[in-house]
């Protein structure tokens, strides 16, 4: 079974958006052991993306489209396929009832263009939009199909996730190989250091095989695996998942959907015991990431970004001295904030971080990426000096990755 | 003169990565006065490149490929080319000098595999790569041009505004035109309000356009001129931006590169004016958002992230009657932390914010997205009720979005 992928939007051939539906697509479509040849992209131009769409028919079986489903008149998806299945468009009133139920939610007026997205070709199969106005369609021509789905993201995954692969399961059946992957996420190693240690399993051919992607602070190692027989794409998954273990221990933080900040949450939440978290360079960031895991509230206190030295001093019970002495960015104020930290919030553990995030501020023996992390608990206190490449979100988000972690290794 | 883009890459068919050079390309190529129709995604297969090379090179002038010029059997970019352009291979001696050179600077052994990279097709232009290791190629075919690019962007980006962008700008000489763009942001407004307003600007068409996005939490009018008088393009922007201006008013937040983060930082600066934050559903993103502007720490004194009821009676003195009276998530607690907060910071203006992210937690009462957000000063005391929808990390985004904007009309 093979699928291609059309996005659809002038947004896109100008580089003014970068195209994550495609790669949202292809990553879910893989998982059904659909094969992907082919992403394109057109603008909003009913004749290049009729010809796209034509193109796409004769190569594959399912051709999967996104975006060009608005209420505006540069919104020609619906228009398209209609003309091309040689059907004319109905108002359909569940869409929009739908429609009016959302802009009431909304508690905005209903904008009357907006009834153009309640207008479907006739006898289409329609999906509809639980986050947004779009709804999606499913065209079945002859032994293909096409599906188009709203271009926004967050309307279009949750669509796909919920409808569209419910269907295409059944539509695939018993032709369908399993392709199993694993996702095996590392920190505190470099990818060439990662590299080197799997350099054997990277060159591994099909049915499996394994690669290896880095981004900031993380290495990620892809296990695929794909087999007509669903148990044993399974086990040779597992098999060279238990190899890296073996090689890679404990930096090992998360596998596939997880982040380090939900296994972090989750090992603090088993083990009973809360954390606090004072920044300073970071901002707010960590606590950020860990109030983004659905339940930490059942972990995490309370968050302090003590950026104002007088607030360290202050809230934390940083000694001013200590600062003179020091500097505020230097491993004595780091552990400081840390114990005042956790002394303020009645927590298990807290975490410290100061540091300079730049792109200004820095000095020859302070410069831009030097930050100290440290970790406060009853029996200990850990610190730890970085020096981050990068712009100041970079830098940030680094040091986040870094007390996230030492957090993991130390509860 | 039109240009098309072909990224090259199985791991951008399995959804492993994001393309960002097809929107680095496009963005850049738009720059130039370059019409980009069509992108195109394929796996590292001669077979399927080939056609893709050759149907492209039938619709555009300038074909630009990225991907698949390692040094692995893998990649095959170059032999297809070759192979298309009637070429042989040839053993290139300044670029094996570059490879030999760039190992030995990064003090590992010459690998075998790496020879490869300096075999390029006889009798071809290339372009040095100062990042890594596969050079870029041109290949003039009669009146039409292909260059090929290495697939990662740190290596890709700077050959194209160093050498690619110079080689084009000298190829389209004299039919060179200037397009000038301008980004307006909207914050406040549904996309279909928008929409509403500046219906007949959407529907102009080139030399000058009018294109509308919408994110979460905003919305972007996008201008663009295209001439080949750079004044007359400028002059048309502005002409259309002093409408959208006259129409949209106070609800323009920023224009171009600027955030909404980044305009409250610079207002809230140039006004002597402090700010404080206390956060509970949004966990520290509000402060993560500000501190993300650099020299923020010129207005932003501290942030609170008062998770625990404990926190907020502690720090911000929320009474706990009023918590047991009307709820944590309640009009009368936010504007309690507000107030409790700028006391507490001593800062001209302080934000509390109080709601239920989701996705559990809510009451019929009390839904998922109900979200308190206020604004204390010196005269005034402000509170938004808001009832966001999406995700925990869409609804959070959400609430900073109103937030940050309350700040940005009332100081």
């Amino acid at each position: 079974m093979k699928a291609e992928i059309i996005s659809i939007g002038t947004e896109l051939l100008l580089g003014h958006i970068v195209n994550t539906n495609a790669a949202f697509l292809s990553e879910r479509l893989a998982g059904l052991g659909i094969d992907v040849y082919y992403q394109t992209t057109v603008g909003d131009n009913p004749l290049r993306l009729t010809k796209a769409i034509k193109e796409a028919l004769k190569r594959s079986d399912i051709v999967i489209m996104s975006g060009g489903l608005g209420p505006t008149v540069d919104d020609v998806t619906i228009e398209t396929l209609a003309k091309l299945a040689g059907k004319r468009l109905v108002l359909n009133k569940i869409i929009l009832n739908d429609l009016k139920a959302y802009f009431k939610m909304k508690k905005v007026a209903f904008p009357e263009e907006t009834i153009r997205q309640a207008y479907i070709p006739a006898d289409t199969k329609w999906i509809r939009n639980m986050v947004g106005t779009a709804p999606g369609l499913i065209f079945e021509v002859k032994d293909k199909v096409i599906i188009a789905l709203p271009g926004p993201p967050r309307e279009m995954e949750p669509m796909f996730d919920k409808d569209v692969r419910a269907y295409l399961k059944k539509k695939i059946g018993a032709s369908c190989s399993s392709f199993i992957t694993r996702t095996i996420k590392i920190a505190g190693s470099a990818e060439s250091q990662v590299n080197r240690i799997v350099m054997d399993l990277l060159e591994m051919k099909p049915p499996t095989t394994v690669g290896i992607y880095a981004k900031l602070g993380e290495v990620t190692l892809k296990i695929m695996s794909k087999y007509p027989d669903e148990s044993r794409a399974r086990a040779e998954t597992a098999r060279i998942e238990k190899i890296i273990r073996g090689r890679l221990g404990s930096s090992i933080f998360a596998c596939d959907g997880e982040t380090l900040e939900s296994v972090v949450a989750k090992l603090l939440t088993s083990k009973g015991m809360t954390i606090a978290v004072a920044e300073s360079c970071t901002g707010g960031l960590i606590s950020n990431r860990i109030t983004n895991v659905s339940g930490s509230s059942a972990c995490f206190v309370m968050g302090l970004v003590a950026y104002a030295n007088s607030i360290k001093e202050k809230l934390l019970g940083v000694k001013g001295d200590l600062i003179k002495k020091h500097g505020a960015v230097s491993e004595e104020v780091a552990q400081a904030m840390a114990l005042g930290m956790r002394k303020l919030a009645g927590t298990d553990i807290a975490i410290g971080v100061t540091g300079i995030a730049g792109p200004t501020g820095g000095t020859k023996s302070k410069p831009v990426g030097l930050v100290y992390i440290a970790l406060s608990s009853k029996n200990k206190t850990i610190v730890r000096e970085c020096r981050f490449k990068g712009s100041r979100e970079e830098i940030k988000h680094q040091a986040s990755q870094v007390a996230l972690d030492l957090v993991r290794k130390n509860v």
